[in-house]
């Protein structure tokens, strides 16, 4: 090896020394839990170098399971300053790159509604057990399944500030019950996702109305079903794409959104 | 006059002289100008405390002409550090509160597509000429009538980085024309406002699509045509209304739309 080759290494290693001790601040931890009879694994992010305590975010994963993708989007709300919990709606490494498996374990999670809210609630409350989380500064985002999962959130009175559904399927709400949360809802929606129709959407909003709920909803020119998953192509399936620009106005208007319902 | 009221008066006078000299950066100007044999009159509104160019923002005023609102508004844009302003489609003195009256002109105005976005182009001609105004940087909102204006501009080429519609009535791009606008748009719209059909928002977004603009629309629950004018309710028009929350959420969506395009 020339020392040429040496030098590069060592300057490579610094670097990577000094990154860790200047963005490393973010940290990241599994959480084993569970909910009835059913071992659970969660995700928890937080900056370590913030004291005192903060709003919590649940952040709730696509039907795939619990991956690298909902980790990411929990460290990068740490990085905003918030403590967020990637929750496991499934099962301790229940997680696919199958739709077929995908499918079963979501029908499987859905078919009891209260069991599918209970479940997330689980998730929730512990998040609001965190020493580091202000426990009345409560919020939660989905994607695509989780999207739903946080409508149900707001149907069954889980006690956050506000929740936003990323490509969710805008599940509508009970008709024979009142809602009973002040939650305010943002919905993240693509214009191409071909998994809901225009009628579907305006048979949900007036749902909403009906039951006197505080929503808005952006609508993405162009965007398709998962367009904040970077990996969404690799799955290859018609009208699941990732489109950058959508994910970067989505998330823009989640950090606003997030500035209102916790100032 | 015991002591107690005058030193009392005294603090008030002090306070205003304090924050005419604090807050009292922003300063506003009538602009004569005209569009062919027409005679216009502008309101421009800038922060004098910033040095340099800065972006230009174009105000087009609702369907009643030129009034208080859209002045309030270009004064807000100047104090977010923008030159703004808010033109005139009308005709100097054009002003009204009658709804007959206001669609008559209206009419005049859009009866003739070129000359409609002409005249709009006059205005932001102005702007750009404008010593103060970076010519580069320039965007365009509009209300209501304005809001189918900024519209108009995209379809006519006008040199904006982006418009937005707020409450606009959403006009659809010309079948038979290439557009040639690289322009993004934001669209504000109400989900109540009575004055708009779902096949038409639906028609309207597909020939966006069609024309391969970028857009993203914000859909505000509950909010009526009008939502961001404090004064919408005193025209005692059914589906016009003031809604504080929307309109608040709008103007941030807006300022986080500039900061995208003024990057």
């Amino acid at each position: 090896m020339t020392s040429y080759y040496r030098t590069v290494l060592l300057l490579i290693a610094v670097f990577c020394v000094w990154s860790s001790v200047v963005e490393g601040k973010v940290q990241v931890t599994a959480i084993p839990y569970s909910h009835g009879e059913v071992l659970l694994e969660g995700v928890l992010a937080w900056d370590d170098a913030i004291e005192g305590k903060r709003p919590g975010i649940l952040v709730v994963h696509e039907w795939w399971g619990l991956d690298d993708y909902e980790r990411t989007r929990a460290e990068q709300l740490a990085a905003l300053g918030y403590v967020a919990l990637a929750v496991d709606m499934y099962g301790k490494g229940k997680v696919t790159a199958h739709a077929g498996e995908a499918k079963q374990w979501m029908q499987q999670t859905t078919a009891n509604v209260e069991m599918w809210q209970a479940r997330a609630l689980a998730g929730l409350q512990l998040l609001q057990a965190d020493p580091k989380v202000d426990s009345a500064r409560m919020a939660a985002i989905g994607y695509c399944f989780g999207g739903a999962t946080v409508m149900q959130m707001v149907y069954g009175g889980a006690p956050v500030k506000g929740i936003v559904s990323f490509h969710g399927s805008l599940p509508l709400p009970p008709s024979s019950l009142t809602i009973k949360n002040s939650a305010k809802i943002l919905i993240a929606h693509g214009e191409a996702d071909p998994f809901l129709t225009q009628d579907h959407i305006t048979q949900f909003t007036m749902a909403l109305d009906g039951a006197g709920l505080d929503w808005h909803m952006v609508i993405y020119g162009g965007a398709q079903h998962s367009f904040t998953n970077p990996s969404a192509d690799q799955y290859g399936i018609k009208g699941i794409r990732y489109q950058k620009q959508a994910d970067r106005r989505s998330w823009a208007h989640m950090k606003l959104f997030f500035e209102e319902i916790f100032q």
